[in-house]
């Protein structure tokens, strides 16, 4: 089979979404496909490292950053959240049936190779820098994006 | 014109986005095309039997059931749900319409031959055996959705 | 490079994926493609004019129509809205950073020649005229959509 690529633009910070993300990520990686994710708004949110460097924000920007979940361990889900009740639930339910964590989803993909692009102008709205987001990231914009896009066969925004 | 393929994942048990999904695949089916719709998370809601047959679950799996939509009739809407009112509405202004009801969206999708499959990760996940949803279903990962997507020229995440 | 084509589903109605899906829709237009943008559902709000003429309406279609945000400006964001609050914040924090508003958005993709179409069956279930949407519109249903998908290279749904 011929290598493809494969774009995918993750705009949600629900952890249900992110491992919907990943999970078709590292199934088109393993397949043998070039994968880029671009992560924007809420999307930057599961990049976060729990602990991050300080840094000099307007008000509304340390508002924003300090109200949005600091990382995967922090996301909620989309439906029946109830204060992160239901994203527990959804974890435990998921280890139980042996389906892997989102941060072992997110390893897999680096281990993978898939290209992992943070957005940068949500990066200036939310006023995230580059040492607040894990490792291993690239930082660009729609430009970049839609570049990749054009080259891939199936593109999704999630 | 050439059949061309066009797949669907349906991420979402939302009224309005299942709604969407299937005029957006029947209308595909109609001019000719080969279409797959792939429900995941709590897109499989969508597909549930109103009165199914029951098995032991783990705790977590039982709740997630018990409190989740048993199919299409009972879906809310993503926006203004108010506690079901909403979708109710949204259901009565659409029969007003003459717009096909989401009940009969899915049967002209099964007499169009729309592929429909549902997630067996997500099924492990929210503990839904294969009685528990409707009859026509095909069962089967990621790895189909990505030899699926592979072949169209449209592929949408809803 | 080859002129390619774009298409964008607009199902949303949110300020955040509103603006992601312009920002998108605007970006590809720069780059010399064609783009088309096929607003339904919650989408439509986006075009709402803020005042627009009356008509007579069922009543379900005035409750809809009067709960919705009329236009671009009174739209809320996916996620910490907490009642127009986080959209305020949103817009202050983008025009901080001098990211363009969704309005002048809008007026740039109407200079760029993209092609928003307005779904009319959405209109018709939610009780909208055509004057009350925003001027240079077009109007058509799901199949005129899948035509122009399957000239594209890119389909999104926001």
């Amino acid at each position: 089979m011929d290598t493809t690529k494969k774009t995918l633009i993750v705009f949600s910070g629900d952890l249900d979404k992110a491992i919907a993300a990943f999970i078709i990520a590292n199934g088109a990686a393993a397949m043998g496909d070039d994968v880029t994710m671009f992560f924007t708004f809420w999307g930057l949110n599961i990049l976060r490292k729990p602990v991050a460097p300080s840094h000099k924000k307007s008000f509304l920007q340390g508002m924003f950053g300090g109200m949005m979940p600091r990382g995967s361990q922090k996301l909620g889900i989309s439906k029946m959240n109830f204060a992160g009740m239901g994203a527990k639930m959804m974890r435990r339910v998921m280890r139980q049936q042996n389906v892997t964590s989102l941060e072992e989803l997110i390893q897999t993909a680096k281990e993978q190779g898939i290209k992992m692009i943070a957005c940068t102008m949500s990066m200036d709205v939310l006023g995230f820098k580059e040492d607040e987001l894990i490792d291993g990231l690239e930082f660009a914009g729609v430009a970049t994006y839609l570049g990749e896009a054009d080259e891939a066969n199936v593109n999704l925004f999630v």
